[in-house]
């Protein structure tokens, strides 16, 4: 859906342009004004308008409120041969991550496989974008951040734990590469956010909890969103927050949250080639694609989908134009 | 529930004992017999009957017919700073799998973290037991495994893709260990055996899908099991596909199956020292689980359990006894 109702048609070149400006009136030097705008602008074109140039308002305010610091500094915390520690300074979260995920593909080179915690880090976006970093030099990508709460644990109904979500990005030959970006709830809180916005009155079953943890439909109840698959769901969720939480001395819960310390966001990067090499592995990943593709298929549903196959096509169709709201066309260009 | 109906009550020695017998009858050495059945009887004593001695006489069938090495081999094909990729020999799937976490362990001891890949391996039993021999340790382990297909593709209807467990194990100190062990179905094919085995009908919705890939309760119409979350079960399957099967030239799928290729395990450590340090994590672990377990409680629920309390439990109030089916003793007798 990279169309949606009310958007308009624009250049990633003009958004690029406009969303340059606001960035470094706001402090940001230019190329790192590149890496947030193309991030933001990628996750646009892939359809993934939560994570796109709708952040960059949010991330203009923490920096002038002083929350988010505009040039990027970090220092490292630790270092190991396959592993570093960062605190990132209040940085923002999609440099962080860009420097970080380089990092840890560089320690891949030498190791097999390289990891890069930060923490006090910044709402890092989409983490696709920086699993495809490695995707796309040849290598696993992963990349995980723990989140502000939205969620309950398992049985309860305190909002207590992020929706923590985990990116993995696998090349491919013939076929486009795996993307995986989930959260770890049924819906972000923004889908419910949106139902609001847009007057609708009832959610889907199964997406929220009100107040009490009993499950609702109503829009207005919603509380806090349900873990995918129940107790798996939480427990994966507690699992990042560990990751790329208490493992790095970050924010987890209401800690990660912008006005608070931030949250902590891990990068992996493994190499290929160390393993069972690229050839056999492009090979390997479009046989697997191949047999899954060819299964039947269940009534109503017109063909098998691989992760990340949406977004691909999305941005193959957008080319180079970006579907987005005019308002927040109007919003970049205030801020610019 | 450690105490099933029809269950009997044995000390852990004598089942040790029968388990051993067993095993060498059947060429295995006695110090790896003791691996494997240690790694049963602990699922046991977990409550985790699907993994325990239940098993045994599947992996000695395996040892019998040539399909299982009874004295674990293997070869290291690849070696890194930080990994390694072995070739199991179609040994043992506990054995191997100890041995390469210990050796995982080994390396992030030096690097921080640890991975090791097993291809050509078997069936490894429950995943917690080696994340544990990390955690234990005072190590983050994590364990993965590729199994023979149980699961559609997410929109399909074959039977073409593992429920691909992984494992993750993480030290506390006031609390139990974080013992995450999740499938990538919402219930094992187990669980659906064994409700035909009860004689019952109909299962709860949401479990299966038929032949066509229509939603069934139908105990003799389930052909597949549902994955967690819908396209995100599938989605993390593929990419435990990717991660413990192709990247080690190992079995996904059918080709995981213990009379063809079998599975492809991987196993990771992540020393605790080289990031936050043991002291620092150890204290976050257990801030983080009352600040959970503090929660207010949806309505009906006694208290928030963290991944892996349950079976923990189990154990301990199984103490150096286990809860077994009189009819497996008797099979482990006739084996032995």
């Amino acid at each position: 859906m990279p169309r949606q109702e009310g958007y308009i048609q624009i250049s990633t070149e003009a958004l690029r342009g406009k969303g340059m400006r606001a960035l470094v009136r706001a402090g940001v030097p230019e190329d790192e004004a590149e890496i947030i705008i193309g991030s933001l602008v990628e996750a646009d074109q892939r359809g993934v308008y939560t994570h796109g140039c709708v952040c960059l308002p949010r991330y203009i305010g923490l920096m002038r409120s002083g929350r988010m610091n505009p040039a990027c500094s970090y220092h490292v915390l630790r270092t190991g041969t396959a592993m570093e520690v960062w605190d990132g300074e209040r940085s923002n979260g999609q440099v962080l991550g860009h420097r970080a995920m380089l990092r840890a593909m560089a320690l891949a080179e030498q190791s097999g496989i390289g990891l890069v915690g930060v923490r006090n880090s910044n709402h890092f976006g989409a983490g696709a974008y920086y699993a495809q970093l490695a995707q796309r030099a040849g290598m696993i990508g992963i990349a995980m951040s723990t989140g502000s709460s939205t969620m309950a644990p398992w049985g309860g109904a305190d909002r207590l734990i992020g929706n923590n979500p985990v990116a993995i990005a696998v090349p491919a030959r013939r076929h486009m590469p795996l993307v995986l970006d989930m959260a770890q709830s049924v819906v972000a809180f923004g889908q419910i956010s949106k139902y609001k916005l847009e007057g609708k009155p009832s959610l889907p079953e199964g997406w929220a909890l009100d107040r009490d943890g009993n499950p609702t439909t109503d829009v207005d109840a919603a509380y806090t969103v349900q873990p995918v698959g129940r107790h798996k769901g939480f427990g994966m969720a507690l699992m990042v927050d560990v990751l790329s939480g208490l493992l790095l001395g970050a924010g987890t819960g209401d800690a990660a949250a912008d006005e608070h310390d931030g949250p902590g966001c891990l990068f992996a990067a493994i190499s290929i080639d160390a393993f069972t090499g690229r050839d056999a592995l492009l090979d390997a990943v479009d046989a697997r694609i191949d047999a899954l593709k060819q299964s039947a298929l269940r009534p109503g549903v017109q063909e098998i989908l691989m992760p990340g196959e949406i977004e691909g096509r999305n941005a193959r169709e957008a080319g180079e134009t970006v579907w987005i709201h005019p308002k927040l066309v109007e919003q970049m260009d205030a801020l610019a």
